[in-house]
């Protein structure tokens, strides 16, 4: 991949826990300078893991000084009670002492296995171990150590220019299953090089995950784990004031940044072979755009039809229909990597069934869906449904 | 199987198109005696079929005769505009004068693949080689005659006696995708040997589908040809009166025979190698029981996890978690198959995962979900999501 920028005042380190994945990295500890500023945006999923609620509490409570993140692979200390709780709030103090940061501003995710308790010393072992590691260069390796069936580490990273200054942003993410907004998106660490104040970012935040995680789906489940962090690394050279036109140049290039990660994720979706979009068109709402984009792009039958390169509109037209938005097919109209399908309702009369299968064969799929209703609109991005997922999700614990 | 009671007045023959299946029977032509009442209900998604759109017509205008049911598969007439409009009249057509019927009495279902036109004079041919075979014994031939990815027919059939009267009640269906309720349930037509007014027998079917084919999903996947039909033959020896405590016991009868077409359609799901039960109570109203049996039946994770023989409660908890309906999971209790897993949102201290492993390799899984919020209950039925449900669904068409 393409250069790595570093974020000024974040170290990261890891190390193994030598539990579910023997000796790979799966502890991973970042540490924030003092001016650091932290957005978090957690799953939307009742069923909250231990650290996602230690998170949430912490984040409302930070102090002034410097801060860290502990992120561990292989267990998601979910439905693990109390004792969930008092394992995060055990490794965190001590952690926290060694790194000489207030408690509250350390800052827990876990992701992997639900209910099963955490093998909390181990875990703390590999954080300890990781400590001296700690290294600015280190996004590699912290990339890697958070994957759980991800066959690839999603890492990007750029550096933009406004006016004079030069604002790297880096991150990171993880996930391939269980993916579903609303928001969810598994974990990810999103860093900039800049100094902002805490509305811009969390405007920034929100802006970022509504066109990247929160349209993105894989199997439609959602998991108690699922967090995203925008980091500002409080570098006062580069402050971007609040409501300028700077903000807006360095949002653009957050989302950018943020799409790119989630078009990773697609693409690397549990048995993905093909990244789908879906993009519904001439919407009369918002939600009923999004309603439909979701329900094809969630529908079995048409997920399954793209993994066996079978144009098969019907399936996308019949998921249009039972969609609870809908009332009226009459005005639609489906093509599919700019190939003609349905118009009106009905088979496109310049529908050729040779060039729809050759347009379907494409590694990248867009399904474009004009409901004639009016004029809103919303993509989502989602995969393919193979055998390869039935085999990895069947399989996953043993 | 056991006995097929046959029905005054039903008459039933099949033979083949030569099309999709080859010299498979796949064109069924039923009659009925002129006494007889039908109901029919059909698929709620907005993309409807061709002969789904006649036959909601026909049926508002019947007129005092006889009647006739005319089912081909192998291609469902839909998304196929104008021409499947008038490819349906025209069978129709030619079949009622051939029968010596009313036109409108004759009423048209398909079932197959989506959006290619139909080869009409091949379907008339079937059913115009049908008519001489018609007979009361059918009953086999015609519940195989109207399969498409089924690996088995369905066919159910009982007598009940109510006070000296022995009352029949015969049926049978098909589907094994594409099923999901509000309501779709592929094809299904139950025949009851009694006289019942309309009112009475709208009543029966409306409350017969909402435990049988209104809780059965799939893929939560529905299609434009989903069709119900309840017939009275009009046998005046078994007259019924409307609110009677006899109508009640028919009822529980007719409610049977349909549960049990749903059992049948759950066993041979697409793929599935086990039929799973999601039973929701303990909710604050239906509504959110419904929702929440919904969404865990048809989460691609927890269906995964049956097929790979894994208890994995996780991924009910969390497919719960992320019901619209749901605020909170602390109360939340689950069991499968009488083994406890979860407690109050978090394992069950009484969790055993050798018993629990064990409980979920039975063909018959039953998830028990109580949600410690109320009174309110609701089950559906669904089936695993294997390698072959992708292997059927990535290869329908070719």
């Amino acid at each position: 991949m393409s250069k790595v920028y570093n974020i000024k005042g974040v170290k990261l380190g890891c190390a193994s826990s030598n539990t579910r994945y023997g000796k790979r990295n799966d502890s991973l500890v970042i540490t924030l300078d003092e001016k650091s500023t932290i957005s978090g945006k957690f799953t939307s999923n009742s069923f909250k893991a231990a650290p996602i609620k230690v998170a949430l509490k912490n984040l409302t409570s930070l102090v002034p000084g410097r801060k860290a993140l502990l992120i561990n692979a292989g267990n998601a200390n979910a439905a693990t009670g109390l004792k969930g709780i008092n394992d995060v709030k055990k490794y965190c103090k001590e952690i926290s002492s060694l790194l000489e940061i207030n408690a509250t501003n350390v800052i827990p995710f876990s992701t992997g296995v639900i209910g099963e308790p955490l093998p909390t010393s181990k875990y703390l072992s590999a954080f300890k171990e990781a400590i001296p590691l700690l290294s600015k260069k280190n996004w590699k390796p912290a990339a890697l150590s958070i994957l759980t069936t991800d066959t690839k580490p999603k890492l990007v990273s750029r550096e933009i220019k406004i006016e004079k200054k030069k604002i790297a942003i880096t991150g990171f993410a993880k996930g391939s299953g269980m993916i579903r907004p609303d928001f969810a998106t598994l974990l990810s660490f999103v860093f900039i090089d800049g100094k902002l104040n805490s509305n811009s970012l969390e405007k920034i935040h929100s802006n970022a995950l509504s066109e990247s995680f929160e349209a993105l789906t894989v199997d439609g489940d959602t998991s108690p784990n699922d967090s995203s962090l925008l980091v500002a690394s409080g570098n006062q050279e580069n402050f971007i004031k609040n409501n300028s036109a700077d903000e807006k140049k360095l949002e653009e290039a957050v989302k950018e940044v943020f799409e790119e990660l989630a078009n990773l994720l697609a693409k690397d979706a549990e048995g993905a072979t093909k990244r789908i979009l879906v993009n519904v068109s001439q919407a009369k709402s918002q939600k009923q755009a999004k309603s439909v984009a979701f329900t094809v792009a969630e529908s079995p039958l048409v997920k399954t039809a793209m993994f066996g390169n079978d144009a098969n509109w019907g399936r996308i037209l019949s998921a249009i229909g039972r969609d609870p938005e809908i009332n009226d097919i009459d005005q639609v109209s489906i093509s599919i990597n700019g190939q003609p399908m349905v118009k009106k309702g009905n088979l496109d009369p310049k529908h050729s069934e040779g060039l729809a299968t050759k347009a379907v064969k494409k590694k990248d799929i867009e399904i474009n869906i004009k409901l004639g209703l009016g004029k809103a609109h919303f993509k989502v991005l989602t995969s393919d449904l193979s055998e390869d997922y039935v085999l990895i999700n069947s399989d996953y614990r043993s």
